[in-house]
């Protein structure tokens, strides 16, 4: 069902069974334009609709705004999905943060003045000013959401994110590979727009001026939650995560903390999340090598592999007492009904 | 303390002891540009902050797109001051609906699609397709926050809102002055554009289309959130949440509904909120009349009255154990911090 994959003080675990809400920090950042870094949209006129389409999925099991699910070029469907029937079984509350949107979904957002992160390969991610405002609205909603619930969960869909993630974390001084939704893990290509993004750090950079500089807006609201938050807070992803959770860290967050990832992530070898992260890490497996949909099946196949918090809504169907082979199979109803409709 | 002004059930406001979440739904109308029509805002030019700066008084006590708290031309300050301490002393949770705001407050808002209300009085509100749009959305972040709370608690801030809401209570047939924040309620005017506005009507329209037609995004965003929750809802204002509840009852709410307003709207000849309102109706007793400060007895005198949710937030800080006199205290310190120190 799931493994640790890092140890220290996971108990914040079971604060899942009782009153978890889930934060989704969706955005875009225009580094998602250099060809070939992402597969996060079916093509590179798609990609800046992904973020918002997918949290239209987990909303009404359809989107609203492009007439299908997103997806790779290639047809592997957005881990949205597996998020979505979590979220539809367990019924436990959620709500979306606008984290830079370009296109902004038919659903109710929360606003915290996230502007579009730029291609950090050319130029500054965001104003400092920006940065600076955007990181305290997120405190302050990290604040509000964690007096209504027992433990945040804070996900994320944003194309390009484990290059920019890998760009703070090297700015950061953590020496890491990245995960990447790509079987063939674009490392060389991601490594370039790394390094030509951190060359432009003095070195002097205070961590919101590193996020300014080679960072993305859901970094910055996903650390701001963190920060926000009286109580304690479950990252909801890879690489990305590790990066915010290092953030988070050097700006104050005290609290508990946990990154939940896929089996996926975990088993990636092109990337190390446990020893990227500075806190624990728990990895669930959906068991996705047992499906039926070859849609599906390509996850454990080093395609996809997480995304829109799909670990972590794994782990909470499970830990609400869904067992595995019954969750798959309701993945694979809703797998049925949004994505083989179409 | 309190008054109940219209009988029928008023158990929910016992919940305001445990858990009510506090919206607060600020938007604009064009109506507002009408002279004469409306004293929320210190100019003409002023008047399109005020629901924004009210909302970030709310949040940090003292505002940041203006550099005054909102008042009235001649120096009454916004009733938003009472919420303020209510908020302050008794910490209940709230957050800001934007449904309709020309300019966007420094705060964390839920969005939900809003469009700006037009002028009622040369044209319809809004367009019928983003009416129903933002009308789902609402519903949607009112049945999604009521899954965290035990009552809602709806509050308004939108300059010129008597005036739309007169013109949507004489769409339903609802026979009504309507109460204002000046003490020469200029009836006249109010009239005589709620006529003009409601001469466009057929008679055959909708709920929706009667707010599309003649009423402001407020009343759509608050009709709709109550509509959506799944918990009982305080109806925090004066007449305009009249016209709201008329619309959510029709619009299939159906749960216990209250309407919570100040002595001061209750006690209004000009008005009649007990008549025009559809539900029961409680009356909080903010004792301002006993206030040293000039600009809070003013509000015993006719002038402001209500608005974002000032009735309700005295009647939970009462609820909550806070003496009146310790309140008064309470409050006129807010006063001489925020308004006397400018």
């Amino acid at each position: 069902m799931y493994r640790i994959v890092k140890n220290g003080d996971v108990k914040a675990l079971n604060l899942l069974k009782s009153r978890p809400i889930f934060l989704f920090t969706v955005g875009n950042t225009l580094t998602a334009s250099i060809p070939g870094i992402t597969v996060a949209g079916a093509n590179s006129d798609l990609i800046k609709f992904t973020p918002p389409a997918d949290v239209e999925l987990l909303h009404y099991g359809k989107c609203e705004i492009i007439p299908f699910p997103p997806a790779t070029p290639d047809g592997k469907p957005t881990p949205a999905l597996i998020t979505y029937t979590s979220l539809r079984l367990t019924n436990i509350p959620f709500f979306v943060v606008d984290a830079g949107l370009i296109v902004k979904p038919y659903t109710p957002v929360l606003n915290v003045r996230a502007p579009v992160g730029e291609n950090i390969a050319e130029r500054d991610a965001m104003n400092v000013g920006d940065v600076d405002r955007c990181f305290k609205l997120a405190k302050l909603i990290g604040s509000k959401i964690s007096e209504l619930a027992d433990v945040i969960v804070v996900g994320e869909s944003i194309p390009a994110g484990t290059t920019t993630a890998g760009a703070v974390l090297k700015a950061l001084g953590v020496d890491c590979k990245v995960s990447s939704s790509m079987p063939e893990n674009p490392v060389e290509l991601k490594r370039k727009v790394i390094e030509k993004a951190t060359s432009r750090l003095n070195g002097d950079e205070t961590p919101l001026e590193i996020i300014a500089k080679v960072g993305d807006p859901v970094i910055l609201v996903a650390s701001g939650i963190a920060c926000g938050s009286k109580k304690p807070v479950i990252f909801a992803g890879g690489t990305q995560m590790a990066a915010v959770a290092h953030i988070a860290l050097r700006l104050g967050f005290s609290g508990n903390g946990i990154i939940v990832t896929t089996k996926y992530v975990a088993e990636d070898g092109t990337a190390d999340i446990a020893s990227i992260s500075p806190i624990p890490v728990v990895a669930a497996d959906p068991m996705l090598d047992r499906s039926s949909k070859s849609g599906l099946r390509a996850y454990s196949e080093g395609f996809v592999k997480e995304g829109v918090g799909a670990g972590a809504a794994t782990l909470i169907a499970y830990m609400r007492g869904i067992k595995p082979e019954d969750f798959l199979n309701e993945v694979e109803e809703d797998y049925e009904k949004i994505v083989e409709c179409v």
